[in-house]
């Protein structure tokens, strides 16, 4: 490609909205440019390498056998009435009428109208598994679209149905999914781990994420260094790492005036308590009539998970703390001093909260804290409970190490569905018996326009993107010093260009910018292969050649040039 | 592709409300299926040769030096009131709020956002020409959706946008768009004229549709055997195909009760007279105070061309006729007895019209005629005007013999837009003199998904699709006669398949149908290439071979048979 012809569209600096690496560098690179909030149109550079991450996903899909479809981004209203989606899944689903005044939908996401086509066309058991998918457009109206392209309201997605006859035939395909999805990710060029999943609002269950890493993630992922194990923090256990020791001291009672948190116990007792060694009690609204209070047990440095809070039975959905007035109420002392001891409420222990001996906890009396608690001797729980969020260090789940956070933006995600829009369509096949069955389905999705974004957010330094060669615009780029002032820069790079296959991969820079421009633009795209071509090498019989990621530079022969980027551009995948 | 883990679909019925070929085609071999009034969900076949058409437009776009870029199809409404358009456009824009209650609308087409986002990068004259393309949804709120995938309410469309200094250099653009339109329907393999096309509504001047040549097509194209020469009838000029001869009859009166139109009077003379010698007079709104109504006369067997007489200064566009209770005032005579001899009225000929001699006309009395009319002599006109359809047998403009009809789908359009909407963005660039001046604008577009459903128009039979190779869903067809039940044939056919190359271009048939079934599904799919493997041919040495398109078929050896599966399928391209 001669940039001359092409809209660079690069710029200095970014606007002041864009918050994070990835952001910034899509528009300075001219990859896309806003439309309205959360709209985004592609511009060259970066439906290049949209087009590269199509590619690789609908390649590996196919692979696996499944069937590439396409579905519409306008839905019937009535499918996701059928679903019970229509009020329940909120404002992010944009509701409109067509001329005719019939209720429609742009589509989120497609269950429905899979549910709803399959049905028409599969009866029997014999044309199962079905595995549908599509790479298309969706629509979700967010409330605060933000970080760029990582959260947009209208993005591409590879969403994919599979319909099968049992849940153990389900799994089969769910399990091609997670290794379609490795692939994909990894011939992407990307750093990602397959984290186990909570299932959020999708119901069903058993569900995976692909976080590639990056700092500026939604996501916490808690993984180990020495096995594969990596699940959302969310979902993460927290697994204690001792049993409980047998009580050294005995319980006293401590006037601890103004103290309110645990930062400030600790620094109240002036070295004789560490925060591991203190217990603290969240008090949050019950579901129950018996308890409409429940009071949660923490070491005083761990943090509730509210996920796994959700899931007790006693607890009400979504989290609430409890009114500071009430708990004052009922406890006879004030937030802050609240304690284990004859604890008035149904008190679960979070697991390692309950492997704590010695600890120091509040007295139920404002102004009063207890050293020296020791659980059953002192203060008894109803229960233990998973219920923090697991830490840097806690021991792993698969037994191999300890966990260590890291953060990740999910740009995959593939579930266990289930039966749910099965039934809700009344969509039933034949088995082998000829009895009517609800076919068990799996879905899956892969943000490919959040990849691109990932991808960047992952591979940047100060001078612009990093992608691996899987993903970049342009794989080589030619470089002239004075291309427009030097005829012998000029014959040479024409001739060379004309040699090179693959010629939509070559960035060659014929403007007539400043070589500093030049060279800034083509980091920024983040060109991986620079041949920079000036008259003086030139006549010296050399080029000098740059390795972006590396910065290193170094002089080749020319023939050695002319060779390294034929070889680069033939053996070039994408 | 095992069909036996494909989605075929196939149906023996087409529903009722399917009016035209390909629309009973693409429900019945699988393709589409109607998810809503206008809106279709692709099924594998048909998203088979939809990426076939896609890969062959991006081709050839990409070869032109167009860029190609991805718009939403969400656009703020912002910009359609800043082009006019948000109210002239009508219902077919879909308008809607988001959660916040912001004006959006669905893009019917991407003026609009392509001048905005261009202006944003462009300021000089050096970045141009710059032609931006995308293949991209569209959605249409179309009053009236019919005739399947011809005209639905959302499709898919490659729309380009062309920028450039000057009206010349933008022809340039134009024609190498011409040229590239021409490549992509040939070798989509499709017969198709480019025809000179009225331009509707888009403004600008000059513009060709590329029609593929089909009965059920929506236009009616004029084009001459013996050039290539081609417009739409809307805009064909009619020539006569003779001067005026001198008068050789007398003008006599005739009583003609109850004859009101041309072919009574032709009965009604038994004889005397051919339609080609009368004169019809078609009396329409005018559009200035001083002519409220204008008198068209038109030789009894032509037709009004209603977009040629909107172009009259003097006629009201939309075209309507007047009422006839006042052309009865004015004429003093019943609608079937006009004639132009004293007409109180304009009186527009056409050019045709004025050329007939010894013609028979209404008297302007009520069941009254006149035959034996001659102009000049009897009758006068304020002017001639081409204001008639030309047809089949009239001169061909080009002077190369006369014209033909044929019907077309219109599947691709080229205009010259000017600069509406540069300048309605206020869009402008610096020129080599340091002068603002507004970038002069081309379109192009092209209906993809139409294109398919034009060519399924264009090429099947009674037995279904005979589309040309490179818009196959599958190239060569592998039927096994009793797959499950004979070793033999089950084993060779195994081993064939594994031999080929590209196998997703393998329509290999393992299914347990019986083989009436698997035939008719390959012809109704139009698998223009089927080897037919039997247990008693493959004991012979021999495989049967069948042409989908010619139904010919023929005895190969083994031998022949692997080969010929093996070239035709190493020689695909798509």
């Amino acid at each position: 490609m001669r940039i001359s012809n092409y809209l660079l569209a690069t710029l200095k600096e970014a606007p002041a909205e864009a918050a994070i690496d990835s952001h910034k560098l899509m528009i300075r690179a001219g990859m896309v440019r806003k439309l309205a909030s959360g709209v985004y149109t592609w511009l060259p550079t970066g439906k290049r390498i949209l087009k590269k991450v199509e590619d690789i996903v609908r390649r590996e899909m196919d692979a696996t056998g499944a069937l590439e479809f396409l579905a519409t981004m306008v839905q019937p209203a009535e499918l996701w009435v059928e679903s019970q989606r229509y009020n329940s899944y909120g404002d992010n689903l944009l509701k409109f009428k067509d001329r005719k005044q019939s209720d429609f939908v742009l589509g989120p996401t497609h269950e429905e109208v899979f549910t709803y086509q399959i049905k028409q066309e599969v009866n029997s058991y014999r044309q199962l598994p079905l595995n549908a998918y599509q790479i298309q457009t969706k629509f979700r109206d967010e409330t605060r679209p933000r970080f760029g392209i990582l959260r947009t309201r209208e993005f591409i997605m590879m969403d994919a149905y599979s319909f099968d006859t049992s849940w153990q035939n389900m799994e089969k395909v769910y399990n091609s999914m997670e290794q379609a999805y490795n692939k994909i990710f990894t011939e992407c060029g990307l750093k990602f781990r397959a984290v186990d999943a909570d299932n959020g609002s999708m119901g069903g269950s058993g569900s995976k994420e692909f976080q590639v890493l990056a700092q500026a993630g939604e996501d916490v992922i808690a993984y180990c260094e020495n096995s594969d194990y990596a699940a959302n923090l969310e979902k993460a256990p927290a697994i204690p790492s001792s049993t409980r020791q047998a009580p050294t001291q005995e319980m006293r009672k401590v006037a601890t005036p103004n103290v309110a948190t645990i930062e400030e116990l600790v620094d109240f007792s002036k070295g004789e308590l560490d925060a591991a060694h203190t217990i603290k009690l969240v008090v949050v609204n019950g579901k129950t009539q018996e308890h409409p209070l429940v009071a949660i047990a923490l070491r005083g440095d761990h943090t509730l998970n509210e996920v796994k809070a959700e899931k007790h039975p006693l607890i009400a959905s979504p989290v609430t703390l409890a009114h500071p007035e009430l708990v004052n109420q009922v406890f006879g002392a004030k937030v802050g001093s609240l304690g284990v001891l004859n604890c008035p409420v149904y008190l679960i222990a979070d697991d390692t909260a309950a492997t704590v001996s010695d600890f120091a906890t509040g007295a139920n009396e404002t102004n009063f804290h207890l050293y020296g608690v020791n659980w059953d001797r002192d203060a008894k729980f109803n229960e233990t409970f998973d219920i923090r969020n697991a830490e840097e260090g806690d021991p792993s789940p698969c037994g191999k190490g300890v966990l260590s956070l890291t953060r990740g933006c999910e740009c995959g995600h593939i579930f266990m569905l289930g039966d749910k829009y099965s039934r809700a369509f009344n969509f039933t096949v034949t088995d082998e018996n000829g009895q009517n069955i609800y076919p068990v389905m799996g879905c899956y999705g892969i943000g490919v326009t959040r990849v691109v974004a990932a991808a960047i957010e992952q591979n940047h330094d100060e001078y612009g993107c990093t992608l691996p060669d899987a993903l970049v615009p342009f794989l080589v780029g030619l470089i002239p010093v004075n291309y427009n002032k030097s005829e012998v820069v000029k014959e040479f790079v024409d001739n060379l260009y004309n040699e090179l296959p693959k010629q939509h991969e070559v960035y060659f820079d014929d403007r007539s910018e400043r070589l500093g421009v030049a060279l800034a633009d083509a980091d920024l795209l983040g060109v991986p292969y620079q041949f920079i071509i000036g008259e003086k090498n030139l006549q010296q019989g050399n080029v000098e050649f740059k390795d972006r990621r590396t910065g290193e530079k170094q002089l080749l022969t020319i023939e050695q040039a002319k060779e390294k980027a034929k070889t680069l551009l033939a053996n070039y995948q994408a």
